[in-house]
């Protein structure tokens, strides 16, 4: 396993004269070094970075010192001796910056999921007397199974789903809280969260954004774009292994007066003193809930030191560079073939991900899979690709886009082995 | 690193005679080859493992190889090649036996203090039209802020604690639902599970039990204890690691009615199929909330690995004689030395630690920890150490009496060094 730079691939194809272009815009891509720091395995073009991020291979090592040295040689100590403690908040502190923040203003612990209960219930405390969310029926679903989930505990809430099309902005009238994904997770389609978010003010609401699917490819500026808290996956474009812990960011505005109700002891003023009555702590650590998962907490905090030194201008700069190009050539290379472009055209309202409908959507990925080309398919019918800056090249899109063009053009996705549905993705 | 067996020591101490009486115990104790897979510094007595078990030496390769070659080499391909998606439950049933429990009423994820959260909610959501909630005082700080959370959320919660003392059955008139440690914290004191859950079922309400520290140490009966939920650490007795997920027990009558209000997409009927509507898992699946931290679960999973042939019956007879042996020969070794027997004296009511306070405990700690004794400190004066059948010698019980007995004497705790207080433990 190592991190080693493939060279971009110089062999003729259709799209010849293109290829010759990728190895230009490759040799003078100021994030190319940082593909070094990545195992990525050899045969593979992987365009699922949105789903789960490559590994950094430093991990390996740290983790292995976290396990032999810090659990098994000094054991208990290691709470004392080691970052264990101050974990949740050293790694919101590296990821701060890509999401516009500040210190002390992020926290990293449990999962996406339960970090937006904690900021859903927090927000709404501090809307006494209010209790309608707006959402969007298109929201990702666990967005909306949370909401579910705290309306059980207090069925005063009403939930307002705008549909798909409709502008949330207009379901606030009376309304507590917008709880919007930044960046879709089908269609890649960024939300203009500084307009949704005045909206939301203007109404008397708070904004809540999962950025699960921005932070790390997009440049954000949470404070200046009027967000309230904001949640997000650490194991995406922030490459922090299968199931890394989630972050919460709280505007600065709120974290001395916000309370949530998943009060555990690691959030308590005086965790230690182990007293009968809860007080928070003074600082974002009250959005601390149980004991952290170190194992899981230290894999991210390795794979965050990545971002040291990269320019998150250049991030979404390569981002747009990459998911446009990969547009044009599929939009060229297979036209006539069934594929409907399912993401914004325009760069200014696209993420990082590049979403395609087709009718045999499920096949076609598994045999991209099989030929190498990692993507993902969601239901019903979308070919999602997700485009990394820290570690993809612009060969790789290009060679990707050769072999979805074959794919279809020899309909070799049609084939008994890449029709069997599996469990999971 | 390595697990090997250390030979019980036989220098000639002021304990001699009862030094060849351990060196008896340990040849013929059940267990004592199980101590060959953990991996114990040497130099160290480690009389913690109720705080933070000891290293599975199998852990290493383990957490490697899910790194390496899951993570790094097959990546989002391995949520269909591993057991990645499965691991919640399979990792349950591997702990379902220590509970007295069977296949499929055991689920892993989050940490304990939100476990806890999940199955207050969800019981009381099986008691419509009560909300009293009975626990103690004195019970594990994290159960009540938990509460305390849950009553922000629904106000009507009353929460009755009994005082120290105070048998909590007496406050169960009307009551939803009863919460109870099973081991005390501090005191190791257990709690009768039958009679106090069929005194909440008598009251009309159900018994909620946190085995953080019986799990791996007790025999249990869940079901034949007339328990309805219970939950538990997985970084205690069960060696999982640092901040490793907790479990979540329910009764099999319970799983297919209950509903939990963190209810996220991975406890979704089809959590790939993203439908905006949730949809509970036919069974204990509806208890996991969002994505699994895989490397720690990966890590509890196989440390599980090493229960596989324990007879719990071992166990806890060894756990009973080690400690009620430490109480003993501290008694005799350290008497009229300041030291007063905090944990039960009879066997039966005893768990797997034992609680000894001393005015100057803080310090004594620090001197028995830097002597290579390891227990823990509890404020105001507690002196708690943990004895885990799986790894702890009787030798091993005789030395850290020894050393205890020689620091009190000397009074070497007295030193600066051993005085100033530490952030966390």
């Amino acid at each position: 396993m190592n991190g080693r730079i493939r060279q971009p691939t110089s062999q003729p194809t259709q799209t010849g004269t293109a290829m010759s272009s990728a190895a230009e815009l490759d040799a003078r891509d100021p994030l190319a070094s940082v593909r070094g720091a990545f195992s990525i395995p050899e045969g593979v073009i992987y365009l699922d970075g949105n789903s789960l991020g490559a590994l950094p291979s430093s991990v390996v090592a740290r983790i292995d010192r976290v396990i032999g040295t810090e659990w098994g040689e000094r054991l208990i100590r290691s709470w004392n001796e080691t970052d264990w403690y101050t974990l949740p908040l050293s790694v919101g502190d590296r990821i701060a910056p890509l999401l516009g923040a500040g210190a002390g203003e992020v926290v990293v612990g449990e999962s996406t999921t339960v970090s937006l209960f904690r900021v859903v219930a927090a927000a709404l405390g501090l809307r006494p007397g209010r209790s309608v969310i707006v959402t969007e029926r298109e929201n990702f679903p666990t967005d909306l199974y949370i909401l579910e989930g705290l309306k059980s505990l207090r069925p005063e809430i009403e939930i307002r789903h705008a549909a798909d099309g409709e502008d949330p902005a207009t379901l606030l009238d009376g309304a507590a809280l917008l709880l919007l994904t930044h960046v879709d997770y089908k269609t890649g389609r960024i939300r203009d969260m500084a307009k949704l978010s005045a909206a939301a003010h203007a109404a008397g609401a708070l904004a809540i954004w999962d950025l699960s699917h921005s932070a790390g490819v997009l440049e954000l500026d949470l404070p200046g774009s009027g967000a309230d808290f904001a949640v997000g996956c650490g194991y995406k474009y922030l490459n922090g292994g299968p199931g890394a812990p989630s972050y919460t960011w709280v505007a600065p505005a709120h974290i001395a007066t916000v309370n949530q109700p998943l009060s555990g002891w690691m959030g308590h003023s005086a965790p230690f003193a182990f007293s009968p009555d809860y007080v928070p702590a003074p600082g974002l650590r009250r959005f601390i809930t149980g004991t952290p998962q170190v194992l899981s907490l230290a894999a991210l905090d390795e794979a965050m030191k990545l971002w040291e030194g990269v320019s998150l201008r250049d991030v979404r700069a390569k981002s747009t560079a990459q998911t446009r190009r990969f547009i044009e050539r599929v939009e060229e290379g297979c036209a006539g073939l069934g594929l409907t472009l399912v993401s914004p055209r325009d760069d200014a309202h696209r993420g990082g991900h590049v979403s395609f409908a087709h009718e045999h959507g499920y096949a076609i990925m598994q045999a991209l899979i099989a030929r190498g080309v990692i993507g993902d398919f969601r239901a019903p019918d979308i070919l999602r690709f997700g485009f990394s800056p820290l570690y993809l090249s612009f060969a790789e899109i290009d060679r990707a886009v050769d072999v979805l063009a074959e794919i279809l053009r020899t309909r070799s996705w049609d084939a008994p082995e890449f029709s069997t549905r599996r469990v999971v993705t």
